[in-house]
């Protein structure tokens, strides 16, 4: 059971962090003889986000220098997605810490979304984490939550369910605790 | 068996409205730094709404909030398919079921593809509707059908293929009540 | 066994026509707000195309009214693959039937690979024919080779081996013959 | 055992040669109205470039007259991997020998990933040698070792991660005899 230990009030995910590159969109660098970028986003995804903003439940985009975002492509994801997008520099660890004590949480609030070895720390801190399916075994192991879905293809959408679901549990459990300590 | 209820005459599928993004598409949104639009639709597919027109079924193809398509777009998907391409606002429930009356129909002679949330309530009221494969869970649990086909690789020449058995069986039953009434 | 029967000599594939859409590519029609039009071929597809000629195999590509190609790209293709590219129009079967008159052979002589109900006829005439991997039903009926491959990933490039596994064999079988005559 | 016969010193992989078609990416050559040109690279492909340099293993794409790069393409590769980019002639493992001498090494030192016929001597000439999932018999029965993965989807970065286990084992036995040696 999810964000109940002992006396603490049951806790349940807040904000939604998301590497774009490999979980929202299928992770590949289009390199063109015209030098235009391109990234995929696939409709489910992005009505999974909206399911979450609905849920209460906060998302952070961020991307890596691993697989950077022109500053045009970042605007227009957040045009799309209605989400605030992140360029991380190299340490991603202290970053994300960052974002999450300046939104005043705990790391136990915090959902984590990658998919290789730069996300391996913060996918062991996140009290939620998943990765796509078919990723390196590193990052595979350090999710607690492992999709069916591909990146690109709805493993977002599939976290977010996954989240929407818990908060609920954690709700219930809460009213629950609430109504046998007002016995 | 469909279309046949009672005295009524037996009732064949006269229009299908299909949900562009996710079904006759693969669903996803391109981001470019170019701000370049673009869709693919597989010529399967295309094969299945013209083997419709020529068995009397009307199609509509409609385009919904979540996944707008530009005016240029819905032009020239217009001129590759032959098809009505209609974009919904907000209410999709509503502004379907204008189109159903316009066309002087009701539910039952209306097929509808759909593939997700805002799709669920006209699955439920077509007579005939149909989901492509990977759909969420919601979206799957409303349809009829659920194709074996992939969005935008067949599931919506699938789904013609399965109108056009349909109504072959209603017409063939229609024949033998009538042959059977005039004995 | 394929290419001998009775007195005559034994027949190899000396032709084989190629419907571009749905074989050597993946079917789609790209719909963009540019109006530009692009396709993807398989490296492994244009490598089976030499390995053809090399075998003394002739290549015709075809493209039809369903998903036509424009002369552009028609022509890039010619300079990619190195293959005649022939427009067709409605009427496949009598085109085709000319262009297998012009090279002066008959349809046992001709292989002849195509993806949908359009093909059906050339499918079922020509002496060796397949489909690629999840095509309609009615095309896959009437192929006598159906590639395990799916179209643009590698099903020209499996059919393309097959047919000189079969040339193989029918010069191996004449020899042998013509071995046996002389004894 | 790799990298270990008799007294000489264990051999590990000190280069890789990798095909860029067909392994790096998906092996399509995208054929457009209007000109421009476009390759997909995987981000997990590109990390297990950057851990194989971390390892202290040389990376030198090749691109092959079969799937030549243009410049630009070549160049911007080049810039997003920071591995050399090599164009090479018809005359692949002439081409190739000559590389590996410059580098002063020897075949047993060097791995090779390729994907089809024209890539058949250097797969088998190289000490380790690897093709992605879905290639041509031929190719598949040189390759020593044969990935899991699709090109373009993995199959250079499970590659990566082989060649730096095959590494670590030849140092783990070279340290072991070097202590039994002393003992």
């Amino acid at each position: 059971r999810y964000g109940y230990f002992g006396q603490d009030s049951p806790k349940s995910v807040c904000l939604l962090l998301c590497n774009v590159s490999g979980c929202l969109t299928d992770g590949h660098t289009r390199i063109s003889s015209s030098g235009k970028e391109q990234v995929f986003i696939n409709n489910k995804d992005i009505i999974g986000l909206h399911r979450l903003k609905q849920g209460g439940v906060k998302v952070i985009l961020i991307s890596t220098n691993e697989a950077p975002l022109t500053k045009v492509l970042a605007k227009r994801l957040w045009q799309r997605t209605g989400c605030q997008v992140r360029q991380l520099k190299n340490d991603i660890q202290g970053e994300v810490k960052a974002i999450v004590d300046k939104e005043c949480l705990n790391w136990k609030q915090v959902a984590y979304m990658g998919n290789d070895v730069p996300d391996v720390d913060c996918l062991g801190l996140a009290g939620m984490s998943a990765v796509p399916k078919d990723v390196p075994v590193v990052a595979l192991n350090a999710a607690k939550y492992k999709c069916h879905k591909a990146p690109g293809l709805g493993a977002v959408r599939e976290f977010a369910e996954h989240i929407l679901l818990l908060n609920k549990s954690a709700k219930a459990q809460m009213e629950q605790d609430c109504n046998h300590k007002n016995t």
